[in-house]
Order: structure tokens, then sequence, then C-alpha cells
């Protein structure tokens, strides 16, 4: 195992927003040999994620930055190859969160879970089955709380997230109105993903086709964007509307945060709730989550795409292109080609 | 009873912000005799309330709007002097929105309550008893959901409302921060209202006085004011914080709304929830709050301010004196002298 090269991509330097490609390195070390209770993962796809701007950044965030020199924090999935904890035999498929790199050494308490070989591929674990899944299944269904016929909406609806919670408003009896940018993804949202209607948040005339989409009045606000796009759907709250804050990809920087319209007097005379949100502090939800998940997969109402790039030297420059809203569905790096 | 007068105090032209005493006008006419159904009230006290604010502006609120020319919605209480409804007796005090006049005529549905002859003074209806108590109780308790040991900060901490919050709060053994405007209503807060902390918002120094007032972060913020006031709580929030939204009173105008430091990242990072509300969604909640509210009044563990104006030729300017500070507690206009 000693001769095999394990590449890292570690945060060179710290970012204030969006990490861009020069805050990372790729550097090349040595493969480790697992010590008492550790397990040795081959990494075979990597995850790419909005929310590791938040990781990496110093200020007003949830979770502890990756420190400058480490490792960029990520999940993963791949095959156990060497193991000294006998509940993680080498041969299976594991996820957690391992890092961008070809080998992770982990403590065994550190792997999420076994990936089951279920029909479903191994990467879904990263995406539809994972992080991604499980997210959209709490916060719509927990926090949004969606009753059948009312409208929800959803912004960055052809991601990974918004795609996903969509298809779950819908599967509850719900109306769903999608916000994407540009015509493929408005065009995703409605033929692939089932949206009642789709908006293109980049057109000009956006907030009359989002007024005409919302006539009926907003239930439901699934937020990934923040941002003025969160602006033009608040005018059209129904009285009792929960905002469930997910994601805020459409604000570069929040130090300090950027000014928008004051939301008290609205929150008030609207009776709305408006609730963040940050999937690390319910761990027990996954499994739970994952029952619906696998159900609606297997029976077709549940759809997802991803997005391939091959090789880890495609790492440094993918969140920064999650933010310019290039990629088409679930961002991976596949590390061994098929 | 038609050879009385019955003074109504009229909206005379819509505000667009805080309606000022030229918004109203005194106008004299002949008591009514009640029709089948009908009762009618001499009103002895009038409410004056913050949300009458928004009870008479046009865009942007939770009720209809008072017509122009309609006599001023508010609560009132008095006694019937003369009724054809067998359920509302002559003699008996009651409470209910009889408007800003000497004597109203309304059908039985429309009278909230019989105020009972049981020690509290007849004006406690319109405030620690009525609108402002039951509103204190339902948004502490069912919306902010305060523990024991949880820091529980509340603006305008010296008002009808805001004083109410904190006492109720410290008997589910909150610590306590009051923030209000000047040292008198200061004073009161520590003073009177057994606030652990008060905070003068007005005081140069007021960030740094919250802010050691607030080390240990803020479980549950009770916002009365909106604004700048809210701004400087919101920067304590612990995660898992509930911010209830019950009144705007810093901010004069909403139409279009003034623009402040976006929240949504801080919500989500804070893991936060802001909701509003408006007491009249939940009219079955005030006979349960009342029970607590009498008990704490008889044991004295709930105290509060009433400041008395004298004659109905007092409430056209009452509701612009609430938005200028200058009341203590909660104000009323007293139409028959003791």
């Amino acid at each position: 195992m000693n001769s095999l090269i394990n590449r890292q991509v570690r945060l060179r330097s710290r970012p204030s927003g969006i990490p861009q490609a020069e805050h990372f390195e790729i550097v090349e070390g040595s493969v480790g040999t697992p010590g008492p209770g550790q397990v040795l993962v081959r990494n075979l796809w990597l995850s790419v994620e909005p929310a590791m701007r938040g990781w990496v950044n110093a200020v007003g965030n949830y979770a502890e930055p990756v420190a400058v020199g480490a490792v960029m924090r990520s999940f993963a999935c791949g095959r156990v190859v060497a193991s000294n904890d006998p509940a993680w035999p080498v041969g299976v498929a594991v996820t957690g969160l391992f890092g961008w790199q070809d080998f992770a050494l982990v403590e065994g308490a550190a792997i999420q879970r076994r990936i089951e070989d279920d029909g479903l591929p191994m990467s879904s674990a990263l995406g539809v089955m994972g992080i991604n899944g499980v997210t959209a299944h709490y916060g719509l269904l927990q926090l949004g709380q969606p009753r059948a016929g009312e409208t929800v909406v959803v912004s960055t609806a052809a991601g990974a997230v918004g795609s996903c919670v969509g298809q779950i408003a819908r599967l509850q009896g719900c109306r769903t109105v999608g916000i994407a940018g540009g015509r493929v993804k408005r065009a995703l949202c409605a033929e692939r993903f089932g949206f009642d209607v789709a908006v293109d948040y980049k057109a000009v005339d956006f907030e009359e086709h989002l007024a005409r989409a919302c006539s009926g009045g907003v239930d439901v606000y699934y937020d990934n964007t923040a941002g003025a796009i969160s602006d033009a759907v608040m005018a059209h709250l129904n009285v009792g509307a929960r905002i469930v804050i997910c994601g805020t990809a459409s604000v570069a920087n929040w130090d300090p945060p950027p000014r928008g319209p004051r939301v008290e007097r609205h929150l008030l005379t609207k009776r709305a709730r408006m609730q963040g949100f940050v999937i690390f502090d319910h761990p027990e939800y996954a499994s739970v989550a994952r029952v619906d998940l696998a159900k609606w997969l297997r029976d077709g109402s549940l759809r997802y795409i991803e997005e391939v790039l091959d090789g880890i030297e495609k790492a440094p420059d993918a969140i920064a292109g999650l933010y310019r809203g290039e990629n088409l569905g679930k961002r991976l790096i596949r590390l061994v080609p098929d």
C-alpha cells in the first residue's frame, strides 16, 4: 500500500467569499497504513457542495472552518482497502467525510454508513441518497410542512437539493414553482423534475413571470439563494407562509451582510415563519429520509441528475463553478474511470 | 336614552405612517336604541394601542383598514345600559371592539366577554388581562418557547406588552434583558418589572451595554420594535434562537419597507427561527392565558402600569404619543371620572 501515491486537495489560503481554484493546491504524499481501529478507504467519488463555501470561510458559519494547509473537507464514497476495524471489512463500500483525496485513513467511527449493494449507483450516496436528498426531505417536510394543494416555491430548483425539494413537494400534492437561472435549467425543471411552473430569474421579466406563477400566493418558500430572488418571492407570501432557509447561493459575501428590504413587518402581517437549518444537526434523520428517498427512486417518482468531472485536478475550481451556475445537477469528482 | 349625546372619534383622513391628531375628528351624534339582538354599551375606558397604526394604514396589514369617516376601531370596556339580548343584561360590565366613542350599539355576538367582578380593576380588561397580556403570553410561551436558564430579550420592555413578556419569562426561570428608551423607562424595567438587566437604547453606548447584558447570547428575542434595536439584538443570537415578531414600533413607514442587514445567512448559521403573529388569529387562547394572568396578578408576581388620559378629546393624539414614546405603561382614555 505504501508505494501508492495519495493526491490531496488542500486549502492553500482562506477566501473571504466564494473559494476559487487559487485557494487550493494539490499535494502528493504517501498512503498511510491503518493503525488500531483505523480503516483505509480508496475514494472513488468526491462531492462538491455549495455549503463548502461556508466550510472554508472564517466568519459567520456553523462549523469549525477547514484549517489552511488541511485537506479540504468533503463527503466522499469509496471502498475499504485495508482495515483494523472488524465492523468495516475490506471490500465494503462506505461514505463519510473523507475529504478531497485519493485515500482516506479514518477511524471506523468516522464512517457515516455502509452503502448497500441495492441497485442504486454508488455515487447517489453523495447526492440524492446523501446530504442533498436528506436536506431536501428534512427542510421541506419538517420545517416547510407543506399541505396538499399548497404552493411551494423553490430557488435553485434545477440543483441537487432544489430539484429534490420540488419533486417531494409534488409527491405531497402541492403545486410547485421552480426558480432557476437560464433557459436550459428552466426547461429541466419543467420537463425532468416536474415542476408545475418553472421561472428563469435571469429573464428580464422574471418578476412578472413569478407573479403569474404565484397568483394564488406562496405557502412554502424553500430558499437556497437569499438576495433579490428571495425578495421577489417574499412579495407573494400567503398568510401563514413558511420560509425555509437552506442556502444563500446568490450572495457572495456576508461579512458584513448586504442590505435588503426589512422583513419584520411582512413576517408580522403575514404571520409567517422564516427558519434556518443545518442538516448536520440532525444525523438521526438521514436513515428516516433514505427510506422514502429509495422508495421514490425505485418507483420512478424521484429523478436526479449528476454532473461528473473526471479527475481530482478538477476539484479546486469546482466550488467556484457551482456559484457561476455552470453545473447541471449534482456535481461530483470521479477519481477512477469506470 | 335618545336625549344623550354620543361623541365619536372618527377617521378623517388616511395616514401613510403613524396616525396623528389631524387624521381624526370628534363628531357628536345621538345615541341609538337597541334593535332586535342589539345591546347598548356605555363605554367607560377606551384603549390606545400601537397596533392601531396598522388598523388605519391602507397597505401591508393584517386587517381591513378602518374606513375614512368611520368610528376609530378600538377595544373598550363599559356597562350595558340597554339590551335586547338576554345574554347581556343591563348593568353587566363588558369588553369588546366598541370603538372610540361614548356609547356603542353592538350585536350581542360582538361583545368579547363579560368582565367578572373579581377584584381586578375594570380597566385591566384592556391591558394586562386583555390584548396586551394575552399577546405577551401567546407570543412568548407559544412561539418563543423559553426554557429555564435561557436569556430572553424584550424590546419596548417598559410597555404594556413588553413588561408583561419580561415578567412571564422570569416566571419561567429565564434571565431577562429589557430594552427601553430613556432613564425613567430603564429604571422601571429594572425596579418595577424585575428585568435582570435593563438597557437604554437611547444611550450612546447602547450597543456595548447590550453586548455586556447578552454576553451569554440570546435564546429568545421578543421583538416589539424592528429596526436598529433588533439589528443590535440579532448580533447576539445563540444557536437555535427564536425571534418573535410582535410589533414594529421603531419604524414609522413600511411602504416601501426600509432596508437593513439581510438576515438569511444569520438565520441559517444560527439555525434560528423568526416568526410573526397577530393575536386576533387565536381568539380561543385568551381564556387560557387569562387563567395564568389572573393568578399572577393576585399573587403579586405580575405587575403593570396604566397611564390614564382623561376625556375623549385626548384620543386623537394618543396613538402618535405612543410612538413618541411619551407614555409609561398601558395608555387608556377614561371617559367617566371616578
